[in-house]
């Protein structure tokens, strides 16, 4: 039962072969074909032919994750800001290709899928996972299985607000998390404590010699134990704390799982969550509590998850014509 | 396949016998005994033998509704406030007496479930219910499936924080949707408006004639179209729509279903909250927007989906030894 | 070396004979002649006499303590509000009628000088003392001695500001931390959690059995494990723990004492202070970290403080004429 | 008497032999060697040196003066920025070089304590200084002595919070008055109000001329009286009359010090700090107040601080052994 998973990036497309265990029998990567669907869609094409040359059994299925809003149906993307697609019917495409069952979902929910079945949340029937990279992305398990919403479009937890009339926002809107919580709000929170001076000379040393903070130095400052650095970092895991307070009265997980670029700060950014959480917890007290963890597939989550989600498709539809 | 419901309030204890369409057979009602965990389960006793010996066909099950934390087996009642109960086994005590199938669920789940079966969510697959009480209750419908969380304390939608630091809520934190979206947030605003004289003159006077204002002199000049009365229910539409805006993002219904007494109010309450969605929808136009009505079985919502929870639990676990 | 110490209070005066460890070697108590400052005087002068009376050794000097302003020269009192006192020589007054030496002191900084020689900050030498009464009071041990300020009204810590234009304060400014961590605070916070509803019901159950609770029925609450009550003890602990962050840039001390009436909840209030104090305090981690403590001498300090405070004067005075 | 002052900075060391009337005999300056500990060590070993060889009088101890945290001791720096120092012994260090009592102690306090001694606060016995600078320092005199805090690092004053959940500083937190009050604030404040267009051209013209406003053009600026350079210079007094109320709740001083790079505005900068002083006063006209005055000893307060709290510390500890 090995299935293909496919990660559509910003910058290049990732691709593996993967087993039922969530093992990497092969992989491969390409750049990503800027701005051109039709050409991006030979790449994956060719990529699902150069792996499934290299199989050593049948490919059951074929998974396909990419950034963006994916029907509840996982067929039709409805907007995917990397690639020039809006309502694009991208696995009735790419099925007529390939000949393979295909399913298509959001990145954030194959990583958080992989989460569940072979990383950081086997252990639970409900998590939430934060990836917390350039933005914040989410994937909701609830029940031991997927939760998409209706649509199709649900756990776009970066989008929860936590400021009325906050920070504006890339969705349009003011105050979301993302805006708070996220890689990019690490460096902005970096950069202004690097600029007010003080104690945390690392961050202040490195902004002036480097100028404007990027990630990687960010992170050697956090690796280096800067107190500027982290104190960043937990001004951070101050407001999602305070987030994963709010998700929790909703959606109530046994367990959150930290993922994404920032996530390698490991206690460093989940000490400060929990304090968070529990001074903003409703009810405190009064129901169990979940636990807080870090992802444990950082690289490969995206294709085992694509890969996993594909397999699971066909297994509940073996036999069921679609739709 | 009839399956009683049991809905303990805090003043009144409800019963019914309920058909698999619905529908009620026969129902009872009796005060619920105060501060007295033993007269009361005597009390739910009592009602379902009464209920039972007026049944013409068997009862497969028996559903029990109670404001609180239920574990998301349906078993245990971590606290209700009405009843004095924490870590409660009701469902293990009331099947030892009755020798029926339990099940235990919250109020707002058990009502929330009745408007997915029966009433306003039956054509949708992923529904949320908010009830406007005097505080604020929620249901998430996900999939066909009542959402209950990891550890049954889901769905407690009225504890999504919409302002930091904001005003004080009865779970020990502040800013919670609850202090500005139920019919006590309603009061006061009433209040506040009448106080402050100025526009809806009706508001101002039944206030100096009655001092404080209460529901029933709201709801009534709410009826009459005064234009304080309105301005405060648009205050309460303005932050329930915004809620809603961050419930979207976590969850993508296909509707919003609203309950409860403030509800009665009908298109004067949702024309506020749709307008406050759409000005705070993250990534508004990329991708399928809920519709936003108002429930249909107000009264007999908590005895129908208590009912209509027992006899799904029954269909779906015949023959399965419990644990 | 006895000392005999007096401490006015707005309900009564209490009186003790104390040794020079702290002991109360013999007592009185008297119900504060209200609004007449020549009857308050006699009343002092006659527990004097009453207690000396009753002295197995020399009384070598008189401490009296009592809210409001005293000069740095320990003699003047520019305002007391239990008393119709402004810009009163007492010191003067009272020696003239008593024949030994007189000290006047605030009764804050008698209970914090109490706490510093015999209670909980007799192993450090420098220390913050927090009394959470009706009010917060304030006092400061630095290098071993009693920090007075320039001209006697220092240490009045309740009044250092924590939020801008905040609530009113009864010193005629916003925003006072008195305002949000006194248990005047811990009431309005208390009484807003059982108004709003919800968890906690003993909270809201007392409120509508007994009308606006007050600090017995708050008390009792906490006692009692109540989740509502708790949580009015956190956010109070959630602000003094802020205020603590911005003393201890200024004072640095090596320890925080918490006294008055609402400290008798121990743990429950430093707990959440030590994590609000952590996530506020600047430079963490750049300097040694002070600890916080419960007092230990809760009702007789402000009498035992008061007679130590005089034998101290004595004892550097000792054969000094006065100015 | 005559003692040597070291005042170790970002961009050079200063050194002078100073008399005990505060008096500069001999001085020199080199370069500070950067980003090596055991350069600048030499480099001040060999200004001891250089100047003691011109010394007419025995140098009875040395004091050191930098940015940073000093112990109580005034014996190990816990951390200094400008050098590479985490928990450095540099007293112990230096004393073994040199064979003179040496004290270390952090350089905000050296020039409170020489305005002190020679200075603006030589009428009084408790004082605050406040250092506008880049950042905010602070000095505390009380009752005559240096306060220095229970573990050395006191007297932080830059670092009271005034705005909670503020502009991010340099100590890791958020809404220090050193991000309102500042040097760095001012140029803040003199930007945007440049690039808000409006009242005080010359701002704006300098602005649009030189691109980022400095201190030098700012400074201009307020020497030519133009109104939006004064303006910006007002807000700094209006936030740091804010600060100097709570300030004097907590301290009480007869007098504040204003000193540092921004203090050349005199009469400009104080005007405004009085003024918000008077309107933010807990318990005004209930006690006396403190008056406002610049620093006199701008640019030599360091040297002569070190020095004068070098030979205090020799003249309390004459025949005493260290520790």
């Amino acid at each position: 039962m090995h299935a293909i998973g496919i990660d559509i990036g910003g910058t290049k497309i990732a691709g593996a072969i993967v087993d039922q265990l969530g093992n990497i029998v092969a992989s491969d990567r390409v750049p990503t074909p800027a701005g051109d669907s039709t050409l991006l869609e030979d790449a994956v094409v060719q990529m699902i032919d150069s792996l499934r040359a290299r199989a050593e059994e049948e490919i059951v299925a074929i998974g396909v994750a990419a950034a963006g809003f994916v029907d509840a149906a996982q067929s039709t993307v409805y907007y995917a800001p990397n690639i020039d697609w809006r309502n694009e019917p991208f696995r009735e495409k790419l099925e007529a290709r390939v000949g393979t069952a295909v399913v298509v979902d959001n990145d954030a929910n194959a990583a958080g899928w992989a989460e569940f079945r072979f990383g950081a949340g086997r252990l639970v029937s409900d998590m939430v996972m934060l990836t917390i990279g350039t933005g914040v992305g989410g994937a909701i398990v609830a029940g031991d299985r997927l939760f998409r919403g209706g649509f199709g479009a649900g756990a776009e937890l970066g989008h929860l607000r936590v400021v009325p009339d906050g920070l504006a926002c890339g969705c349009g809107q003011r105050g979301c998390i993302e805006q708070y919580g996220s890689g990019r709000a690490l460096l902005r929170m970096a950069n202004e404590i690097a600029d007010a001076g003080g104690i945390g000379q690392g961050l202040a040393r490195v902004r002036s010699e480097h100028g404007e903070l990027d990630g990687r130095l960010v992170g050697e400052q956090i690796a280096a134990g800067d107190a500027g650095a982290i104190a960043a970092l937990r001004q951070l895991g101050h407001w999602l704390g305070q987030a994963a307070a709010s998700l929790s009265a909703v959606l109530d997980p046994q367990r959150f799982v930290f993922g994404g670029g920032v996530s390698v700060a490991g206690e460093l950014l989940l000490e400060p969550i929990r304090a968070a959480y529990l001074e903003h917890l409703p009810a405190r007290g009064y129901h169990p509590e979940p636990d807080f963890v870090i992802a444990e597939l950082v690289n490969d989550a995206g294709v085992v998850g694509a890969a996993d989600l594909a397999r699971v498709w066909v297994a509940e539809h073996a036999g069921t014509p679609r739709r």
